[in-house]
């Protein structure tokens, strides 16, 4: 299809500096989790993105110095030669394509505790590292700022030599630069410290001594946060902000501004609209005649558009989207924009990188993958073994589609049949819950994909049983039929089942879902301890109840720390009057009240309430596989040559356990696996 | 010196079943933090426990599939060719010095998320995962046990193939096959779950078929928790304990026995002395006639031969005994047992673990070091530079000592002087704090090499100024003065100074320790959140005081979640019935009471008290040395060659980093150290 004429803006060429984007389309720097350490997976998964069209692709965070490092995560590092060699092979596949290479050279200074290389943490006024350990940071002398500039400066040479195009100065997300202009963090009395001028004044020997090094052939570019939503306690948009951008509105290349800290950049889809950064950010424009980049999780091209023609950003950044499809340039320059499978904004990327592994994302699940599995985002591997043979999915949740819409696309024929009339399995639910709108997206970029293709045969109100499935004549039966949330009380703190869990009055999130409908005082138990329980709670509120929540976690919701959404969600329940009660299990429940008993102690608690409802965990509906495999006879009679349990069915996880695991199972379907052998490349340290 | 012949039996030789142990020297499988990633620097690790002499040194946990695997955390493995490789490096080393190299087999079952390896995760009955994560477990069909019967026998071949002579059945901290013996965790109902015949009998067929797949070379080990110290809810030595030794007490080569899980089995000497677990452990060699290998943080001589002579134990097992001090057996084989650096049971070594980076350990800097450095833990590097210049050390804290020293056992001549007159610095005061006394061997350690040295000169009672200094002659000075615990209230969520902490009712942990005495009402203020301030509060608790504690932290103590102790801390505190107040920072304190902020809200709490303890971040003591180095001209006049400031006085840290600063300062003293060359040698992956 040819490109929509509204959209050609988007495809004009942009000069940075000394060079040109092709395009408005710029992957700002985001994490991998692989950093130097996996260098064919990260520059796989950067080349992916210039095969998509993007105009910039710029790296991780890259430490411009040993005394810069925050292992277990992972980074990347121009600290020598051997650091030259591994970011040229990320350079030559982005520049392959077309597109600029950009590197963000870092500092981390109070955000750099150096487990690893042991270097005494650098700050401007030796304050306690911003996360708690037990070593502080050494208030920085004239010196260790000579010694930073010059890292800076080396740095930059070598990320010239390596290839790059554009080279970052950092002064974003709480790092090192950006800590001498928070007051906060800067109480300095000499040049550095006071006024604006000075606590920009490191900045600007960055920006200046970074041109004057590799200005002729390189752009340089400055990441700023411009306001960190702490109010007075922070940078401020119309305080800092203006200010350091007016005071060095010509000196940079290219302006790429967001919000700090990274909960807040990545605002998660629950607290916060695409383009949600624009009423910090949307200033930038109005004080520099330099480009401006800026983000806010932007998938649809009129807003991209609109951001543009209404003179709020030149380039059109983005970090998740790139992730969950790297390839929406190329689709909306070839018409294709109904094919952009939108980030939902889930944070999952970001919990992966919080945890110091490899990327993954819910609706791509080929990311982490592109390298070691060889699996691209949008090409399938072609049909091979059973290649007449049609396969029957059972369950069109998120598993089920994306493995009925991936075997498609190979090339098979698919059978998808689901017990509902609407085909989405969780994905018909969970999004309807407080804050999970955008989750949706999961099932309708899978459904419009399937409606596209004419090799998929779709069953509604097809509930199978194993009589069924033995009648149907297909050889190949993939199930994909969800899980339950537990009745008894079974979690992470009770393994065995709770008492008085029988009792009518006690609830599962499926029947809350459902629209079982709860009044009066409520308590809500969650022993899930990642986003469930805390919908559910809001939810009830919504509904006029009042509610109780108890959790065994040290704090609401627990595992979303990773997904840069706690805290948020913790402020949101007590803002609702929700009231917590942390730290204590589910020890019985009696019908009028619940006794709870204290982590540490054991000590009971009563709480008094009229209906509990119980977030735990869950039981795989997996009846139906296990019956068909237990009979082999039967499955050998009725002609079944394959038998595959997938998704939740499997094992109860995230949506994005399920997409993978569908995925995966459509990639492998009619290919020999050997269980034995390790089933991807690894990257390792070469020995002898 | 000859070896004390009371030791004698430490040196016999013992059989495990077709290999012989030199001794009874038994390094345990312990883990790095460095795993397959490091494969020279773990293997550079090894090496040194066997100069050090000891009979058996075994790997970290070992992954035996891609479906056991704990990334961020780094482990070994052994999966295919390539680990073959990668282990034969550590074995080779292990046997250059004539000891059994030994592997542990894992697989962690719902220990094992996967994220890196994104296998499905397995356990006995489909639990949820061991720590809270959005993605369960699937219960283990019949087919998957198979699996994992058949992953034990292919990986101990490949351990075979790699020269291990000792492989692993691995059933203790709480992994798969330990998953099995605990009811908790296994609720199955076919012959692996029910009577505890059932539920060992997964162990039974891993230990036959390792046997029979590389018996005849190799030995079998198997190491087990023998108690769980749950009562009744987890495994008890009197109970599953005795059963399952009882049941295959014949059939390993070895017993390794232990308690579960590995905060108990690596106790804190803040929660137990030497040879603890012998009450839990002590049945074993009753039951069975095949040697018995237990820990216990032994590092007395006397205790292990005590250990050996009743019968408790066949081999001494070591794990973080041999981090203080890799040549234990040496030592004690020489007779210089008294030189033994004596392993202070602080748990950092496990901390590093916890925060997936390289090991260190407070005594033992030089832990990590090895490879990438160079550092023997028994030899320091030749004199060098400045050969013929005394120098002076200013301060006899644990970076002070340290570096005088290692600068001594250099060849230099050290001047060591401090301004009190007993050696030691903080070392003088933490170790009589609740819990701590075991710290006090950092000091004692040194004060003891230190005598033996000829070339220290110690100055008592000699507060150094700037003046002396210049008029002291010596050209080279390394500055140790410590710091001081705040007393405006800065800490990790204060930025500025607290309202009112100018009252003369409020103390820092300085003021305690130095013996001011506090009754009544006393809030203990925590934002430096690891050990400080719960000690500070058992001492004010055992001293009569009524006292509150507040953090900012969502528990007591946070950090030492990393040490394994914050759940025994907290339970502490609560029994000693302190009253806990969390999530709140001090905002203003009012003489007679403190106002403290809601992390989340803002909202406002007060909390009474006569008297406030503030424990938040510390200032270095750096007056002294700033003073000097701004002074350029009277160093030069003064001839002062060099100058450094290290320790606290530098980055106030925890013992460790004192102790680590002191060391380096003492290998860098008269090298030539490039500031802009990386310092040690990496461990890449390799590129092209």
């Amino acid at each position: 299809m040819p490109r929509n004429p509204r959209y050609d803006i988007l495809f004009e060429p942009v000069k940075i500096g000394p060079v040109t984007a092709k395009n408005r389309f710029y992957q700002v720097p985001h994490c991998t989790g692989m950093g130097y350490d996996l260098p064919h997976s990260v520059s796989r998964l950067r080349e992916l993105k210039g095969e998509g069209g993007w105009g910039v692709i710029n790296t991780e965070y890259c430490s411009m110095h040993w005394s810069s490092e925050d292992a277990p995560y992972r980074l990347c590092a121009l600290w020598d030669d051997n650091d030259i060699k591994t970011q040229s092979l990320t350079t030559e596949k982005i520049k392959r394509h077309g597109a600029l290479a950009g590197v963000e050279l870092w500092h981390g200074g109070n955000h750099s505790p150096n487990r690893w290389s042991r270097e005494t943490p650098l700050s401007p006024s030796g304050s306690t590292q911003h996360a708690v350990f037990p070593m502080q940071t050494r208030a920085m002398d004239k010196e260790d700022i000579r010694n930073l500039r010059r890292w800076q400066v080396q740095a930059a040479k070598r990320a010239k030599r390596a290839g790059f195009d554009i080279v970052y100065v950092y002064a974003g997300h709480g790092y090192l630069p950006f800590q001498f202009i928070t007051q906060r963090w800067n109480q300095r009395t000499d040049e550095y410290g006071g006024s604006i001028e000075n606590r920009s004044r490191l900045l600007r020997e960055m920006i200046e001594e970074t041109k004057d090094a590799i200005g002729d052939t390189c752009a340089v570019a400055v990441r700023l946060a411009v306001d960190e939503l702490l109010g007075a306690d922070g940078v401020q948009a119309a305080e800092e902000g203006e200010a350091v951008i007016s005071l060095l509105a010509e000196l940079p290349d290219l302006w790429d501004v967001n919000v700090s800290y990274v909960d807040n950049d990545s605002l998660s889809s629950r607290f916060g609209p695409e383009a949600h950064q624009e009423k910090f950010t949307g200033f930038v424009k109005k004080l520099t005649t330099k480009p401006v980049v800026g983000v806010g999780r932007f998938t649809s091209p009129d807003t991209m558009v609109d951001q543009v023609k209404r003179g709020v950003l030149d380039f059109i950044g983005a970090a998740r989207p790139s992730i969950a499809d790297p390839f929406i340039p190329k689709k909306i320059d070839e018409g294709a924009e109904e094919d952009i499978r939108e980030c939902i904004g889930c944070n999952i990327c970001r919990a992966q990188n919080n945890t110091g592994v490899p990327i993954r994302c819910t609706q791509n699940p080929t990311m982490g993958e592109e390298y070691r599995r060889g699996w691209h985002p949008e090409i399938m591997n072609p049909k091979n073994g059973y290649a007449e043979d049609p396969v029957l999915v059972v369950g069109a949740g998120p598993a089920g589609l994306e493995c009925a819409m991936s075997l498609a696309k190979r090339g098979y024929d698919v059978a998808l049949a689901d017990a509902a009339r609407e085909l989405g399995g969780r994905l018909n639910f969970e999004p309807k819950l407080p804050t999970l709108s955008a989750w949706v997206r999961v099932r309708d970029y899978r459904l419009g994909q399937i409606a596209k293709l004419s090799n998929i045969e779709i069953f509604r109100e097809s509930r199978m049983d194993k009589a069924g499935l033995l009648e149907s004549g297909y050889k190949h039966i993939i199930l994909a039929t969800g899980a339950t949330w537990r009745r008894d009380g079974v979690g992470h703190n009770n393994y065995f089942a709770v008492p008085g869990m029988d009792r009518a009055n006690v609830l599962t999130p499926d029947d809350i879902m459902k629209g079982k409908s709860v009044s009066g005082d409520v308590i809500v138990y969650d022993d899930d301890q990642y986003y469930m329980a805390a919908v559910i709670a809001e939810k009830l509120v919504q509904a006029g109840c009042n509610v109780t929540f108890v959790t065994p976690g040290l704090d609401v919701a627990s595992w979303s720390l990773y997904t840069d959404e706690q805290f948020k969600v913790q402020v949101r329940l007590m803002k609702l009057g929700i009231k917590l009660v942390l730290t204590h299990r589910l020890a019985a429940w009696k019908g009028d009240h619940g006794v709870f008993a204290c982590n540490y102690t054991g000590a009971e608690k009563r709480i008094n309430g009229t209906t509990l409802v119980s977030a735990t965990s869950r039981l795989s509906d997996d009846a139906l596989y296990l019956d068909l495999k237990a009979d082999e006879a039967a499955r050998k009679e009725a002609g079944i040559l394959t038998l595959k349990n997938i998704g939740d069915a499997d094992v109860p996880g995230a949506i994005v356990h399920a997409v993978y695991a569908g995925h995966k199972a459509a990639r492998e379907f009619g290919e020999v696996i050997d269980p034995d052998q390790f089933p991807f490349k690894r990257e390792l340290v070469f020995v002898k």
